[in-house]
């Protein structure tokens, strides 16, 4: 029967396939004594060998469709099911114990992830730990005759339906197969959102229901332009989404027409339209999609995507890449960016009660300044191959944007002294994501360079409201007055002291805060590159001066984000 | 050898007494395979004995100075100790797996407290987990032939030495002893801090290394004024603070001369001095400090201090003898502040990353209404008996405070219908500490009938710092010019509508604020009782006028923590 589910749309674009649940099967079980040990041993057997035929298949696939690094994890499980020493232990304890083969491969496989998991400082250990934790889950699922989802395998078009989909979980899927996403859980700011904007796959995010609503195999429509999703359409629906999805890509077509366009209003005011990038990979990606500078290069993914701290060369050659790449166009590049939710294996940080409310960022930098200095000699030295500019995250006072500046020229200094080469005009500016920075925005702009607003951030501590609680996000308003306000004290305090003002959060590609935006006075929009178009297409059809006017009325006139909302359809329709 | 100490100062007053060490020892040992499980059993039952005498010993001590109701603790401890139960199955570990009695004392007290503690619907269980804790501790110290710390027993004067204290350390404690404490961590308000001016005891918190500097037994001064501590002081430096406590006292005798005075500024500026308060009980200290009001009254203790949700009736018992206690003054009640740091064991809050931005205060009572509707009868059924103002904590949105006034609106609609007597002129305000509503300050003062700013949530939200997390605590920073704006906004907005603002935060007590304050116009200050004299004794010599031009120049020239506070004291000198 045709159901109907909605979510949040969190990728455009109109898909329909069949359905495939990537839901992660039950694996508990009792611990049991038994009698008769060979049988157990026989039973765990069959279960290894069931899993190594599966992971040789998957491997070869992998192999084949996402190519040889992606395969590369599924040599190593297999390597770990070949180890006689892992699989002697979990024997022996069967025969000595006479306990069942699923409690004996959970109490040694655990035995030894922790035993991995405690060597902190080696990036590799804890890699082996989750090698193992993924093998035994397999190994498992045989012993209990259940099926874990295998998306390595996928052969024909799906839409993937799933909870919530982790990185790792992406890493598997193969974009030619893959037609959408519905989970049940997320938000637009969620990794699967992002991602699925990023592989420019239509998704619904945040559903409640979809791994429960929908089964294995049923066709579903997915919309990501309104968040909808259609199970088991009728013919009829079908053929009015395929007209519809006709109409998205022609509307993407005529988008494309802009690519070299300039970003302007109706009424002529030019703004900048710029791309959030994580790796100097991505550039190709920006620049295909008409993005006229890098608003945001999070740096993170060196310190991340590494088993120890970046060296300064490893650093230079990253930022030089993304800065040749932008081809004169400027790179803003945030400098490290960890804690919070973001850790790093070989730089333990401490347990804390509110890890948004911690050791992060900037915070981190100013006190290790033997990691700070050498990103920022990479980043100085990189200044001589483009137009670079470098911007410090989570400033929430003057003297900490004064402390990192005067770190950064020191570095500067240092290197024109030992003839480096270094361009003479980077602009330093600082991310507003601290409402005690945007209340002090006038004085901090006579020493930044430029502001970037992190929107997510921003409205997370304004509105006191971790923005991936479930139970708090009715919070995370974009368009509360109370935001705007901080935008606008922001823009202007810039704007005054003669300095410009970027937007590097999601809000800077949401549609309706564009129109808003625009009349508050932003210089410059940072979004994923495959919101650029739209933008600039969106652009196209506002007037500034009636946005002005907009602005200006949810500002000082609404009381709430449902005023402003409406206030907005009423401007822009 | 003398040593001098800095500190942070938490608790007005000079104390000079010998060092006591309320300091946990180590309590770790080896796992060991024993010979002689019988020499291992023996040893046991030793420590037990000595165990069961110390316990005694404490009880009785305990009864003598603190009440029986702080000496039954020591009576459950004994009752775990007479149990064969579990020494039975110590005892069993001992003889069967020929392990030590550390060992074995350990996995069998560990098994009792996770069975006791899984029974999270269980508030007695759950405190027995605590007390098999404590049992355990003893045992394992005289296993160990260390000393544990027995503050009940202390008989003489002393200062207390400690990294920390928690409320079960300072339960223990006898007032007519213990004349000044000294911790490693903390600021001015961590529980030790507030604990210490409650109790009017000098107190230097956040010293870093006390319990590392000072060594048991040896001579400490305490001077809770400056924030300082002499150890091994000279003769000449006792005389000089024996000198320093007279004046002290002297001077505290002169405020007592000011209990029933008006609060007023040097060039008659009125303003209201009120306490907050955590029970009824505190009613008493309140009035006898010169309280104009209860500008805080935290309910929280209604639900914490119980091992069910409290019924309509004993709410409103607790209600009525604040307002009667008050005798026709006002008291502000805040309506439920649980979650963040603040657990209930008969309401499971659900784990959480970040719960400062989490489900807490007015979020559990929008969505759990059985329970705020309940607080709202048992409120309104008080209004009749005195003069009671109700706020809602955490409001960010003017629909939160909107909702929340709604439901009020209905339950007082249907006493008055059902013909329960009900003040007909209740305030009903709002808590101001979250960065959002002060920004729309304006629009909330159309709906509010007062503010009261909550500085300790209002600093960590605006700065992103949590003020419990002793790396970032240095952006814990009350007289940041960002802080000092979002007042200002506060204040004028509910000046604005003919409304008025409090503060019920540490700050409204702190003695570099109260001028600032005084001159942003706060009408209400409310604080810690025990502070109220000395804060009406510094508004005396305060000009309003011209601390209205400090605190001007504060807000519009200040960049900086430390301008604001070099400006203060050149307009204080």
């Amino acid at each position: 029967m045709t159901k109907m589910l909605k979510g949040i749309a969190a990728s455009d674009g109109i898909a329909a396939a069949k359905a495939y649940m990537l839901v992660q099967p039950d694996l508990s079980f009792s611990e049991k004594s038994i009698d008769d040990p060979a049988a157990e041993i026989k039973r765990l057997d069959d279960a290894v060998e069931a899993s190594k035929g599966e992971l040789e298949a998957i491997k070869a696939k992998a192999a084949q469709n996402l190519g040889a690094e992606e395969a590369e994890v599924f040599e190593a499980h297999l390597t770990i099911l070949a180890d006689p020493e892992m699989l002697g232990q979990i024997k022996d304890k069967i025969q000595n114990e006479k306990v069942n083969a699923e409690a004996a491969l959970k109490s040694v496989t655990d035995m030894f992830i922790s035993m991995f998991e405690s060597m902190t400082d080696n990036a590799y250990m804890q890699e082996r730990a989750g090698d193992i934790r993924d093998v035994t889950k397999r190994v498992m699922s045989h012993l209990l005759g259940v099926t874990l989802p295998n998306p390595a395998l996928i052969d024909e078009e799906v839409v993937i339906v799933a909870h919530d989909l982790t990185p790792s979980d992406t890493a598997q899927l193969d974009r030619n197969f893959v037609k959408g996403f519905i989970t049940d859980i997320g938000g637009r700011t969620s990794h699967s959102a992002i991602m699925s904007r990023t592989l420019e796959i239509p998704a619904v995010v945040g559903s409640g229901s979809a791994t429960t609503e929908i089964a294995e195999g049923q066709m579903v429509i997915i919309d990501g332009i309104e968040g909808d999703a259609i199970v088991d359409p009728s013919a009829d629906q079908l053929a009015q989404y395929e007209q519809k999805a006709a109409d998205f890509k022609a509307q993407k077509e005529e988008w494309k027409q802009l690519k070299d366009a300039k970003s302007v209003s109706k009424d002529g005011k030019e703004v900048l339209l710029g791309a959030n990038i994580g790796t100097p990979k991505d550039v190709v990606g920006a620049v295909e999609n008409g993005a006229e500078a890098v608003g945001l290069f999070r740096s993170e993914f060196l310190y991340m995507d590494a088993s120890e701290l970046p060296s300064e060369d490893e650093q230079f050659e990253a930022y030089k890449e993304a800065v040749e790449g932008m081809n004169g166009k400027q790179v803003v590049v945030r400098t490290m960016d960890i804690g919070g939710d973001k850790d790093l294996p070989y730089l333990p940080l401490p347990e804390e009660e509110n890890p948004f409310l911690g050791y992060r960022a900037i915070r981190i930098s100013l006190d290790r300044q033997d990691i700070f200095r050498t990103q920022l000699r990479a980043l100085l030295r990189a200044s001589h191959y483009g137009r670079l500019a470098i911007m410090f995250p989570m400033i929430a006072t003057v003297k900490e944007f004064k402390d990192a500046k005067a770190i950064f020229e020191e570095e500067k200094a240092n290197l024109i002294a030992a003839g480096v080469p270094v361009s003479d005009d980077i602009e330093v500016g600082m991310m507003m994501e601290i409402p005690a920075a945007a209340m002090i925005a006038d004085k901090l702009a006579k020493y930044a360079d430029f502001f970037s607003i992190g929107t997510n951030d921003l409205i997370q501590y304004s509105m006191a409201a971790d923005r991936g609680n479930e139970r708090v996000s009715y919070l995370y308003q974009p368009y509360n007055p109370s935001i705007l306000r901080l935008i606008k004290n922001i823009i202007d305090a810039s704007h005054k002291e003669g300095k410009w003002t970027g937007m590097c959060g999601e809000m800077a590609g949401d549609q309706v805060a564009v129109p808003l935006l625009l009349g508050l006075g932003l210089d410059e929009f940072s979004m994923s590159a495959t919101s650029i178009l739209k933008t600039r297409s969106l652009l196209k059809k506002l007037d500034a001066n009636k946005m002005k006017e907009l602005a200006t009325k949810a500002v000082e006139d609404c009381e709430t984000t449902e005023e402003v909302v409406a206030l907005v359809e009423e401007y822009t329709k």
